[in-house]
């Protein structure tokens, strides 16, 4: 029998609870041995719970019980689950962990110190809910260098982007819509502004590449500014608009980058809609491989938290072997980066405008809507980011565009 | 250091000694030891490659070096294979296969001989090529109870159909041209026919259900009377057709079933094409997950099996635990199962036709193609397989049809 205790009660936490309890006999039959819940730690009480005896609001009575072997944190947030975390891991006790924000920042850290104990971190449910992706990379994808890792990481957003894709609403409809449906949280900056997704491609880029890939350097942005002008442009390009977060090798180097794409119908990730996520994976001998499924939600990450409390039991004492370390990669900047854009303006002179247009960015694809007046749509050449940048500040210097309405990267 | 040897030389023994060279340095890192290749049997010589000095073409001289720990089976086939790894396995040394013959009827006695010898008997490249989905089913969907597993799991079928549904073109021609690139064997049996996609959905119906279903069991059906009028139809009801293995719980009962399948756009696999390969999973708390990649060739095969060498280097001496026992399933008949079915018949009398299907099949979907003369076709409502059959027997036997030109399951 082996001992775990549950950090935090919320969504995730009673999720676990459940799913411990609902598939309890052939959990302790894949765990190899019965896993037994002695302890949830959250600071509210739960009354006439099934939980209600084995509560704590004291982290010191889980952290000092040596009968306790695999602790899970599903408290979210750095502080206090960092230093929880930590604490259990140096006195070798496995923790496995929902919490990106932790993983994101201090990952590699926590992983360093499983190592030394001989015990493990685990993250599965930090990256596309129950989607297995981390183990997968780990494990499974051991024979490959991988060169690419593409995904929608955030179900908030793909729910809105494809919202208002399907039923031609603006983004502030679709957030609030979604916003009541409990899809996205009243302050809802994290998901729409692509931090979430930034964590998560940090985590998947850690492994990947074997060295610590730091969120702040990661070039994100967001979708707000995404708008039904913008989708019905999409659409008439045989496009959907999606929020992909990215992270390349090129010539030895990595860079990163989450940003609106538009993308062809024949893209990987051109079907996966509503709160679904699914990551691209490329390696040099086993080509493409998706990973597919619901990104967050209950259940699902429950799920993914209980297979790594399953996958610690079994490894009490022995360290999975990752790549991820504390040496810092140096990320490439995106200004190297081929990219195309899509861009809508409201031109200075109609006249002169396409002429204009041509001096800075040469011959480019025009898109023409019927009912849209008073802007002209284009599509550039693939042209370095930092170019791209440049260029399009020559919009206004140059007396192109007394608006610039959009700008954003298509891969199609 | 650990020594291991590749049984067979042919496209995917190449293709491992090809992966274990090119990603050696990474390889080794994951493995946590040095790999060395000390061994490749093969009948054939090999003058002038760079295996030419470690081949030989005695089993007993990899049998009798106990400095080999890990073994590679890549011959395909059950005899020698079975003797090979049987005799491997009993000797204390690991092995990693891609033979879906040798796993579908042989898995459950090896795995248990490996659990017996605390070693491992792994086969993650038997299939799904380089996708990673027997790890996954083993170590990541641990906390769930499968209900169902459904995959696109041969990729010469998906290549033809593909092909037949972009190109009009009936099934010999494009057979033909599959046999011509490569794609499908000179006896194309084992693919059309459906045997290779039955042998896979036993494997993975063993797995996840953790008893041995023999895939003798399993009804079967390929694609070869599938016909370029049937993808005209299909796309009609906005159906692509694919050869769908699938594996179902329904009250406590499993069933399994290789046929092709019209499915609607919406459906999770209608978009996986040519030679792709997808599995879908769906869990009770983990809800629905896919995994997709390129189910065959030489380097995404290669991929698995030299992930699989990485984990059994990894767990020298120590079982990786699967579910799968000996115990044999007792598989549900299909006879039970609920479908519904897309039927063309050549009728006997035009004017009476209707009234005869309504007596038999009750009110049903007719579907009528600009151009296609003297057939009457249509969908028929759910009902179970076994009434189904005889209902499709009435057909003749009641005078209602001269011909039944198909019967093709519908889930839309």
């Amino acid at each position: 029998m082996v001992n775990v205790a549950i950090l935090g009660y919320g969504t995730v936490g009673s999720g676990v609870v459940e799913v411990l309890t609902t598939n309890k006999e052939s959990i302790n039959k894949r765990a190899g041995k019965k896993i037994k819940l002695k302890y949830v730690l959250d600071l509210r009480d739960f009354p006439g719970t099934p939980i209600e005896d084995i509560l704590t609001k004291d982290y010191e009575d889980i952290l000092n019980d040596d009968s306790v072997k695999v602790i899970a944190e599903v408290m979210g947030g750095i502080e206090p689950a960092y230093t929880f975390v930590k604490k259990a891991l140096l006195k070798g006790k496995s923790v496995v962990t929902s919490n990106k924000e932790l993983v994101a920042r201090h990952g590699a850290e926590l992983l360093q110190i499983a190592r030394d104990k001989n015990i493990n971190f685990l993250f599965e449910a930090s990256v596309g809910g129950g989607i297995p992706i981390i183990r997968p990379l780990n494990q499974s994808l051991t024979a490959d260098e991988i060169y690419e890792i593409t995904g929608i990481l955030n179900g908030t957003t793909n729910f809105i982007l494809s919202k208002m894709a399907d039923e031609g609403l603006d983004f502030k409809t679709v957030l609030k819509e979604a916003q009541e449906k409990g899809y996205a949280e009243r302050n809802p900056e994290a998901d729409v502004e692509g931090f979430d997704a930034c964590r998560k491609i940090a985590i998947l880029s850690s492994l990947a590449f074997g060295m610590q890939v730091d969120f702040e350097d990661i070039y994100t942005e967001g979708i707000t500014k995404i708008s039904d002008v913008d989708m019905i442009y999409a659409k008439k390009l045989g496009c959907d608009i999606k929020l992909l977060a990215t992270s390349k090798k090129l010539d030895e180097k990595v860079y990163a980058m989450v940003s609106p794409m538009m993308i062809g119908k024949d893209h990987p990730l051109s079907n996966v809609n509503g709160v679904f996520n699914a990551i691209y994976v490329k390696g040099n001998v086993i080509g493409d491989v998706m990973f597919y499924g619901k990104g967050a939600g209950k259940l699902p990450t429950a799920s993914a938290v209980v297979a790594d409390i399953v996958d610690a039991v079994k490894h009490l004492g022995r360290n999975i072997v990752s790549l991820w370390s504390t040496k810092k990669m140096e990320l490439m900047s995106v200004d190297n980066v081929l990219s195309r854009c899509f861009i809508r303006l409201v031109p200075e002179n109609v006249k002169t405008v396409r002429n204009q247009v041509a001096d800075i960015f040469g011959d480019v694809e025009y898109i023409k809507i019927e009912n849209i007046q008073d802007e002209v749509a284009f599509v550039t050449n693939a042209e370095k980011e930092g170019i791209l940048r440049n260029k399009l500040d020559e919009l206004k210097t140059k007396g192109v565009a007394t608006e610039v309405l959009s700008v954003i990267r298509i891969d199609k």
